[in-house]
């Protein structure tokens, strides 16, 4: 897509809320592990088509009331080989029925082992004089921490191929301070690593004025939140850090500009493990995740406006 | 493994040498690339096979010679789950040999996720009543811009399982001093991280006196080397940035002690490489990764000797 196209979709669907997947054995519904095992036996090989089958009836129900889906890709790599094949195939899934895809695999390497990373992501890897797409992967987050080789490898997808970066800033996780908020003369290092953001998105910005690299900025942090957004009025806002981290609606209104855009807020355990906190036995899972998604939605609706 | 078993291979080989398996297909000997495709096809399974058969024929070749070895994680990752399968056999191969086996992949999140990467790169995963290993991994390369709630979680495997993480700090490329090298008080972010490092090694410290917890620092800033190892004299350094991107063995020294401990300098491209530079048709490329690899031996031995 672009930073254009997810912005068109959110106003679309007048929804904010990107559906985080985090897939891990212990919070999935136990009549989906159980099935896989049956089929599969205790391997990884029957974790991840159990991951599978998760993530997909999520993404089928919850499509038309979400814009757009995350996959954690240390879920997937935590299954090894077994999972990155599903994650590449439920990437490809939820691209078929219209999600924004975004990765967060937090990557931060530099020149042609980057080159090798964006390419195999955003591209087609090229074998002999074939070429072989793996994912279907609109965004993907990246770490700055090693300066611009290590962003300027992405770029041209970027510029030319409607993909997305997002560089973490100010993370969500209360320890966030230790290293993102050191001072730095009249900066911090987060305002540095924005400053960095504005200077590679030379050339990035989209028509609605946001460039097609953005930033993670975390829900649990709303004044921090606030003076980035009044500062970096041109960096779209990928939010983590709603619900079970402690984020609020009330919280990541502020991550949003005046006409309610420039900002994505993700929440994965509040909605994929909803059915946890009600003594369900986890075969309607996919209803409660479907009211959580549509209280956040509502949630937020009470303190943003989307025009 | 262990910090201090990764020592005891330095000394006993007298080589502080880690060879870096950087598998791409423009660089594999073409005899490689031709039997896998014609095995295979052009195909993403094809290449993997390729990387699988140069990267074991290369850790057949260096036994003996080289006590580590660095898997880039991001040149597997970019072929997909056909890759990340080959990362694992390669990783048990490389164990199987006697490597100590680190896995280059810069990871940096925090919390639940974190933990789940651990577990699977260091542990089990667990399925049902079953566990399953996946690599065999000594240690793994992570990005602290997270802070606390990213590094902790990988501590457990480094106190009482024999891993390791390397902490980056300053990395070898040029526009490392974007970020790393803001002042912050006396302090640069790099030391700001090294400090941490320190903290976090609390309780962490192997026999001869180096943390579990060790720090990447770039062959490419020879000053700023040395102060660090003056300063952080009890964070075993892991050198990047040998050869192909401009590290010399003058310049290394300064990452050892007095007693030529504390460091071991990774080398890729100089060595994996080594045959294109000579106008070989790559079916002797053993020979030269062999004698570049000894070659890097002998002239870091010129200024670095191993007590």
């Amino acid at each position: 897509m672009s930073i254009d196209a997810l912005q068109e979709r959110i106003r679309k669907l007048k929804n904010p809320v990107m559906l985080g997947l985090d897939p891990y054995l212990p919070i999935l519904p136990p009549h989906i592990v159980k099935d896989a095992y049956a089929a599969h036996g205790q391997t990884v090989q029957g974790a991840a088509e159990a991951y599978y089958r998760f993530c997909t009836e999520l993404l089928d129900r919850l499509c038309g009331l979400v814009p757009a889906v995350k996959l954690q890709s240390a879920c997937f790599e935590g299954l090894g080989a077994d999972g990155i094949a599903k994650m590449q195939a439920i990437s490809r899934y939820a691209k078929e029925r219209g999600y924004y895809v975004l990765i967060d695999s937090m990557r931060g390497d530099v020149g042609s082992v980057a080159e090798i990373y964006a390419q195999a992501m955003f591209g087609t890897v090229p074998v002999g004089e074939t070429a072989h797409k793996l994912y279907e992967c609109d965004a993907l987050t990246v770490n700055g921490y090693l300066g611009s080789d290590g962003i300027k490898p992405f770029l041209p997808y970027c510029k030319h191929e409607g993909k997305n970066i997002f560089m973490l800033l100010k993370t969500s996780n209360k320890s966030s301070r230790e290293v993102q908020d050191l001072l730095s003369g009249d900066r911090v290092v987060y305002t540095a690593m924005a400053d960095l953001a504005m200077r590679w998105s030379d050339g990035l910005f989209g028509k609605y004025g946001y460039s097609e690299l953005g930033a993670v900025v975390g829900a649990t942090f709303p004044q921090t939140m606030k003076l980035l957004r009044e500062k970096y009025d041109r960096l779209f806002f990928l939010v983590p850090g709603y619900g079970a981290q402690g984020g609020t609606a009330k919280n990541v209104q502020f991550a949003f500009d005046r006409f309610g855009h420039g900002a994505i807020i993700s929440a994965s355990r509040s909605i994929i493990c909803a059915w946890q906190k009600e003594g369900s036995d986890g075969t309607d899972y996919l209803d409660f995740a479907y009211q959580a998604a549509e209280k956040m939605k509502n949630d937020i609706s009470k303190y943003v406006v989307i025009l």
